[in-house]
């Protein structure tokens, strides 16, 4: 029997990833707040015309982190997962792999869109007076990565990071 | 669309989790070394005629956690997860679902037997000179946990766990 983690290798987990770098000039305790701060999280998060209409933060290994993504027609996308790593602004890790109290989260169904799973893996490294921002989704399968880099995570996310630094500025 | 976690309620899930609780007249910081020092681990984790052939423990949160069993007719069954919350001498957990460094685990194979995912929450409490040991492993779905217990969860938890204790004791 072959274990299925033997079947990897670091080139191939790399392709599994997606990732997103910007240098930001505002500073990682900012940042760390528009991503925290539910009430903040709310207006930058979803690349307008979308909202996100809800949004609940346990800010702790095994806290719940859910939204609701409400589409231009309003259709309502709830997500779910839990945060694992919490080091105040600088590093900030969830997935959806697991549920609040680190459950593992039920197989997705068979055809429901945008069910795959990830962990997310947000570093914020002081850069002078700003932030060096980076972002790695990693996926458990090329079926998954490949799913979300279609729905448009090089645009929504840079995107939403334009609305983050917007409202920051405000 | 309903997400998958709002088809739960807390009684659904009570009914997707194994547990076990004994009290032990050990401490809490001999059960501690005994489930993280591969050295001890070897030698009481697989019911006997079974034995752990191999362990790797990386004892921080995403640090890998594998064994190898390996059955009376000498074929090995590898077992790879990550640990989430480490808090020494108190609490232990890990999970299957997500392989090191948070990835989630591929999608287990078809007709893979023993595969299904769990997170297991090992809770060591002061009792006098003694410890309250209490597992408590959570799966996604029913289908895990029955496959989980037929597999002989109490059994097999329960003997390894006498040998732990014989180990210690020793």
């Amino acid at each position: 029997m072959v274990h299925p983690a033997c079947r990897r290798n670091p080139k191939m987990t790399e392709q599994l990833d997606l990732t997103l770098t910007r240098d930001l000039d505002i500073s990682p305790a900012l940042v760390w707040k528009a991503w925290t701060d539910p009430e903040q999280l709310l207006k930058w998060f979803t690349p307008d015309p979308w909202r996100t209409v809800e949004c609940d933060i346990d800010l702790r290994p095994g806290g719940r982190f859910r939204t609701v993504m409400r589409s231009p027609e309003g259709q309502d996308f709830p997500n779910q997962g839990c945060y694992l790593e919490i080091v105040e602004n600088r590093k900030l890790v969830w997935t959806n792999a697991l549920e609040p109290g680190f459950r593992p989260a039920l197989p997705p169904a068979s055809g429901h869109c945008g069910h795959f799973l990830f962990t997310a893996v947000l570093s914020l490294e002081p850069l002078g007076s700003g932030t060096r921002y980076s972002v790695r989704l990693l996926h458990g399968d090329e079926a998954g990565r490949k799913e979300h880099e279609e729905m448009g995570f090089h645009d929504g996310w840079n995107k939403a990071l334009d609305q983050l630094v917007a409202r920051v500025r405000g």
